[in-house]
């Protein structure tokens, strides 16, 4: 079973690398942009039958390892 | 308009950055996990009212800057 994973950072947290990324396209001629934010992406997959309990266990990596929660937010798809 | 963009390493690419991370998380005792890839997520807004158009700006943004086409591929989709 194969599920995304999109951690990025919340609202109020500062994204200096997005800025970055942000000033670099401003600078290449992209005037109609009007912000840009960067995250993590995981593709991850598991040998579950059963995708409520294969939930479970990526929200538990997330949880544990993948996010930082202080931070930082999640979101799982199934793909 | 908002898009969010992920850009994954192909499939032939080595990901030694993802590999860490299955590593860690089959030490945490996740043991049915069977793979983990990582790559990178962008949110990012566009001031254009014309979704063609922003999907074009935004693929600009990908090809120019955004993804490395030789070892990366990349996804947009409106949010």
């Amino acid at each position: 079973m194969k599920f995304s994973v999109t951690v990025t950072l919340k609202k109020d947290v500062l994204d200096p690398q997005g800025k970055v990324v942000q000033n670099t396209l401003l600078n290449l001629g992209m005037d109609n942009l009007k912000s840009i934010r960067q995250g993590k992406f995981f593709e991850i997959e598991i040998d579950e039958k059963d995708e409520e309990v294969a939930k479970k266990r990526i929200n538990e990596m997330c949880q544990k390892l993948l996010a930082n929660l202080i931070i930082e937010d999640y979101k799982i798809n199934k793909l």
